[in-house]
């Protein structure tokens, strides 16, 4: 007989979570639209239906985390109200209003030889979420895996326990009042960062793991993952103001993409000033930016003069998620490249011109999940391009790249129909 | 002043590698098809011309390799002719003639609020290539990567690296000639196995590591990696003879599917037949497989007077590669699923039926790359399904699966034009 040490036990609980999941998966892979839509919104009323026991497990969470010694930001977000709620199951019935992914017709043709090929959407099987305080997350990451007919298992943070737990019982009964398995829904263990780590190497038991949260949770996500991952939501977002910009755009843009949420990935954290137009333009940026509350942190000649911070790299390399920005002049089109090249997350970069070519050349040489020709950057997000809704945003290469919805849940498969074909 | 171990080295070498790569793929991503295609046509005109030079070195690497005791299966695969090398640049040149991935028009729409939104193909950036004793593969990734605007790290087996260096040098010395940056496409060394530890932990440098290969080594990348990788190749495919199969066409492909070549993934390596008609076609497809020089490892009822072998479960499991193949009796269409679900790799499944019920059920509850109906397994391969050339078949779900063609080496990017928008 063999002794097990309690991290034994705790990996044992997650990989068997992980195969009733891969169990629950395959019934998943097999419903039909109409089926998914209306569990759906039979978990939007389980929602709306267990709403005093969820506020109470909330109001719980939310004093331990006081007491903790969370902070405000934190405990916002922490925090449900019979509002949140009602948005929370309107999300539900959002997604049960999205078309179905699942048997899409990628490609398709019938080769030389008369077989018929058939390349399909179907789903990845079992999603790992890996979140912070947010038990909103809990009931989106649950519904969008649903509707792509994915099993998912939750690791939300251990100061959202109550919370998440209470949310995953009503979301649960829903599913098996449908008569669909149960497990298809299933939050892991939050008391124990090792969760996590057996979570992320459940390698062929769990097809996909999406860290949703800080810089530092993602990269400890990727770096114990055997399961492949996708990276999210790190945005260092640039505007560079063209030679040929319209400086009041440029100004309506920055101060939108800026201010109007800070706290999001996709808010503009670098602004990148042409030397040809920055006589005008950075005086007239930098004090829009201070009258409406944005410390700027430049290196700007005359900078102290501006009311400006002294800026080093580590404001070039700083999401701030905060209102402050910063700003420099750079000598062109080329040296703005090379800079967010040097210093983005691969997010959203964006530029403010009038000229054809340079917002070619631009769009064409940044590198990043979505480019903005005089636009805000708070549009790369899944609802506003149109996706419906959306589980992160990606600023990997592989698999998906920007805001992440439906179709980015599934993978495909080749289905080829023969009369008896043998190959030469 | 720090000491240099010559692991500390050996991560330098490969880094500043994949820097040069980076910088090199910021310009083939600006190529457009013509300028691609003059250049893969240049590359196989250098691969002809350096013919002398490549068989030379090969000859040293086959002689090497004997000395070494390889034996002969990868002394085959090693060992390069003028023929051999006549059908590498052939390959090169046929990928010119396949469509650029790069700059298609994945999504696009005008939003509510006018924005032109595009959703563009784009290349990954940098490829690592993990790959064993066959130097065709060199030439081949060199060629999709070029084709699909990546710049790719090459790291071989030792014992092809003269070889694999002299095809190299041609391919870099026909990019210059073209005016393209030589650090497209970069040989590591190979004497390490350490190179391989810090090539698929290169992340941020390197996006995406492609291994090829014997299980062994994709499951070291795997296992190593932070950098998102593919997996490739293992494929323990199966062929479920339904109880309404036509017998004579279970017959050709079963003897196509595991005789065709047998070091093949997408060969047979298991029949599962139906008992409803196990009693007529097991004896059959044992007859014809030993016929063929096929030993049958079998757990059916009198397979000792038909000569088969005692299976255990090491046979359900075992990718062959050889001419050996597993066969067992199931009890239905459940039963073969369970089975496939079990044992299989997720590769290549195939049923043969006259039944349209059954023929939707498998290839709907199969969870596999590929499915086939009526048709052999070897059809799964990128020239066979119309993708042109394939860089390795994916057994994974994530952003490629089955034959990986040049659309596989592509990511994507949002663009949207705006005209001065903000987001509310």
């Amino acid at each position: 007989m063999t002794t097990s040490t309690p991290t034994d036990t705790l990996r044992q609980d997650v990989h068997d979570a992980a195969r009733r999941a891969r169990t629950a998966a395959r019934a998943l892979a097999l419903l039909n639209r109409a089926e998914k839509d209306a569990a759906l919104h039979a978990c939007a009323d389980a929602v709306l239906a267990a709403a005093p026991d969820v506020l109470r497990a909330n109001d719980d969470d939310v004093r331990a985390g006081r007491d903790a010694g969370l902070d405000a930001g934190l405990l916002d977000r922490l925090r449900l109200s019979p509002e949140r709620l009602d948005g929370i199951a309107a999300g539900l019935r959002q997604v049960a209003g999205l078309p179905d992914p699942v048997g899409e017709v990628v490609r398709g043709s019938t080769l030389a030889n008369g077989i018929r090929l058939r390349q399909l959407r179907v789903p990845l099987g079992v999603l790992g979420m890996v979140y912070e305080a947010r038990p909103n997350v809990t009931v989106d990451a649950a519904g969008l895996a649903l509707k792509s007919g994915n099993a998912v298992l939750l690791r939300g943070s251990s100061s959202a326990a109550r919370s998440n737990r209470a949310l995953v019982v009503a979301l649960r009964g829903a599913l098996e009042a449908q008569g669909l398995p149960a497990d298809a829904v299933q939050l892991l263990d939050a008391t124990d960062r090792a969760t996590v780590t057996h979570l992320v190497q459940a390698r062929g038991l769990v097809d996909v793991v999406i860290p949703r949260g800080g810089a530092g949770l993602i990269q400890a996500v990727v770096r114990d993952a055997t399961v492949p991952t996708i990276e999210t939501g790190v945005g260092n977002c640039h505007l560079y103001v063209h030679a040929a910009a319209d400086l009041a755009v440029a100004q309506r843009l920055v101060l939108n993409a800026k201010t109007r949420r800070v706290s999001v990935c996709n808010a503009l954290e670098t602004v990148l000033v042409d030397r040809a137009v920055a006589g005008v333009a950075v005086p007239q940026l930098v004090s829009a930016l201070q009258a409406a509350g944005v410390t700027v942190h430049s290196d700007v000649e005359g900078g102290a003069e501006l009311g400006t911070v002294p800026a080093t790299d580590d404001d070039w390399a700083s999401e701030y998620l905060s209102m402050d920005v910063a700003l420099t002049v750079v000598d062109d089109l080329d040296a703005a490249v090379a800079h967010i090249d040097t210093w983005g997350t691969g997010h959203t970069e964006a530029i403010v011109t009038t000229d054809l070519a340079a917002a070619e050349a631009f769009t064409r040489r940044v590198d990043a999940a979505a480019v903005m020709v005089n636009a805000s950057t708070a549009f790369t997000d899944g609802e506003q391009l149109g996706l419906g809704a959306e589980i992160g945003i990606s600023t990997q290469k592989l698999h998906a790249r920007g805001p992440m919805g439906l179709t980015e849940l599934t993978s495909t498969k080749w289905i080829a129909w023969g009369d008896g074909h043998v190959r030469d």
